[in-house]
């Protein structure tokens, strides 16, 4: 006898990248920051007391909250905290969508998010993204029309790397008629004018993701926060969310994250150098590369390297280089390279390089 | 304009019980283990490198499922670990329940079930205990009635601390034809012989619910898990959890903590004992005391004592001693008082005393 829904018993789970133990593997597979958290994370981490881990923690995570406002201008009932930015996508869905309504998004996009709906039985809206990955014009008409109450947006895009400009996002808060959140898990290596969080002052529909896995180095923390309009925001904050769902540890060593804007920014900056010249140098050796503002870059392999993707992802595994490979049919040519250190990405060229005796 | 549900906008949050910030403060209301937690958890604090926290973490939560699998003598496909016990109850909502159907509890209950439901769009169909807070003998048979496909019962009950015994619970799991979640986080202060463990092996629709919370003293980590078949487990484990809800942190420390079963035993004997003292001690002044196998007691205020349980609850809290009142037709002349330290019960009885001139 099986007990699980009909719906949970015909899905296919979410399939995280390999997250393998042996340290000797450079690991360009799942868009970590490559540099290491700031020191004041580390030294955070020396003062957890036992007695913080005995009581229960603060419900809103108010310490990390109170450097997140700091941080961003706003105010602390403009922010919720997260089990990392997952756990805000899959409260977006709860709060504003009914079971059984369609969520809107952008195809190809983040895999959670058709999973995370079809938990919520709702099925999804896609809309195709252009060749260049650009949004259409008739987007947000077409989810309008499908009545959709719920926009899920990553940008930067994932997997292409391409930022919608803050105008853009603003013009499409105004088009769309429910909730749109941006979900802007890579910003942190936009460039640094890049600015949508001030557009939550008007517009009561738009909220922003924002998580410390890529940008602070710590996805193993598990903390993700969303900004927005206090009645966007207190829905989730003070009923929908799992109580406590913040730990003491995420809430301490976020907060000594933020205090510390300097090391991340080190982070971001390198990032950005290493992702231009990953983008030339596999421009200049034929690959197709979209303009990326992640920590990650989408090459298409060269029709005249008579080479797949798929064998190019299993040499570079072989030399011990794991990069993201995704078996759809708009990505099969492609490969996901996360933008590592200076010697990682000195690594990959140089395997990509013998391999296509480029 | 709002954008939340329905369901949402109407519906009230859980209300956490306070959690001051003043340390001075006699904290007897959510239930925390008055004891530390284990020293080896700490030290395994002093080894989280940054570079654990930097990648993501272990999707299964894979060093602390091997340790539980050690612990309960069963495979680590039978386990999952969730971001703290109230993950897995939401989790086996989204898992076992088509929205709109109903899910069956007792009540009074942790009144968290009924918010979990309404945020999944189900009816609670709710069987009233008995007046000694034991189970009515037709509760199966009514919940089959109503076509309920998950039933939550927690066992200690809460907030009485009554235990159903193994052969009760394996009585229920055969006459209920959905899943029966027990919710077994108060389980590691009743007898030590008492098992519902073992029954997974033969009630293919019986799941268990643990937490590091109160038994081993780490509630501000956030750390639970289900125990159970394959078959209920792997639906949760590998669809409907969010991707690495289990942060790295808590992973490792989870593992030191059930490392290390002789400190958390120690920390169970000691409120047993002092259970017993409250227990007896109340009832010596006329309070209606059920026995407990929680680490709680529920003291009804005797009648002749013409003092109301929310002014006793007002005058514990001036002398700096919080407990629990919860303001419900059952319960309202009643307290919850969590079992404390010898030296916290006895500043507890000594206020009591006062108050009613005992």
């Amino acid at each position: 006898m099986t007990y699980e829904r009909d719906i949970v018993r015909h899905m296919a789970g979410y399939v995280p990248g390999e997250q393998p133990t042996d340290s000797g593997i450079i690991k360009l597979n799942t868009n970590e920051n490559p540099w290491p958290p700031s020191p004041r994370v580390i030294d955070a981490l020396a003062t957890v007391s036992a007695e913080s881990l005995r009581r229960y923690p603060s419900p809103s995570a108010a310490a990390f909250l109170a450097e997140a406002a700091t941080l961003h201008g706003v105010d602390t009932d403009q922010l919720v905290a997260t089990n990392g930015g997952d756990e805000l996508l899959r409260l977006a869905i709860t709060t504003f969508v009914p079971p059984g309504r369609p969520i809107g998004i952008a195809e190809p996009s983040y895999s959670l998010y058709p999973i995370l709906a079809a938990i919520h039985d709702s099925p999804v809206h896609r809309v195709a993204l252009d060749d260049d990955w650009s949004l259409p014009a008739g987007f947000p008409d077409e989810l309008n029309a499908a009545g959709v109450p719920l926009t899920l947006l990553v940008n930067p895009h994932a997997p292409s790397g391409r930022l919608l400009n803050a105008a853009a996002i603003a013009r499409l808060a105004d088009a769309l008629e429910g909730v749109l959140l941006v979900d802007e898990a890579y910003v942190d290596f936009a460039d640094p004018d890049h600015d949508v969080v001030s557009l939550i002052a008007h517009h009561d529909n738009l909220m922003i993701l924002r998580t410390l896995s890529k940008g602070y180095s710590l996805a193993g923390l598990r903390l993700g926060y969303g900004i927005g309009p206090a009645s966007l925001i207190q829905p989730i904050a003070a009923k929908t969310r799992d109580s406590y769902s913040v730990d003491a540890v995420a809430d301490q060593l976020g907060a000594a994250a933020l205090a510390d804007p300097g090391t991340a920014r080190a982070s971001w900056a390198s990032v950005r150098r290493e992702r231009q010249r990953l983008t030339d140098t596999l421009r200049g050796w034929g690959f197709g590369v979209p303009d990326s503002q992640a920590n990650f870059c989408l090459a298409q392999v060269p029709t005249d390297a008579h080479r797949s993707a798929a064998s190019i992802y299993a040499g570079l595994k072989h030399d011990g280089i794991l990069v993201r490979h995704f078996d759809t049919p708009r990505l099969q040519d492609q490969l996901r390279i996360s933008v590592g250190t200076p010697a990682q990405n000195d690594a990959l060229l140089e395997s990509l390089q013998r391999q296509l005796e480029r």
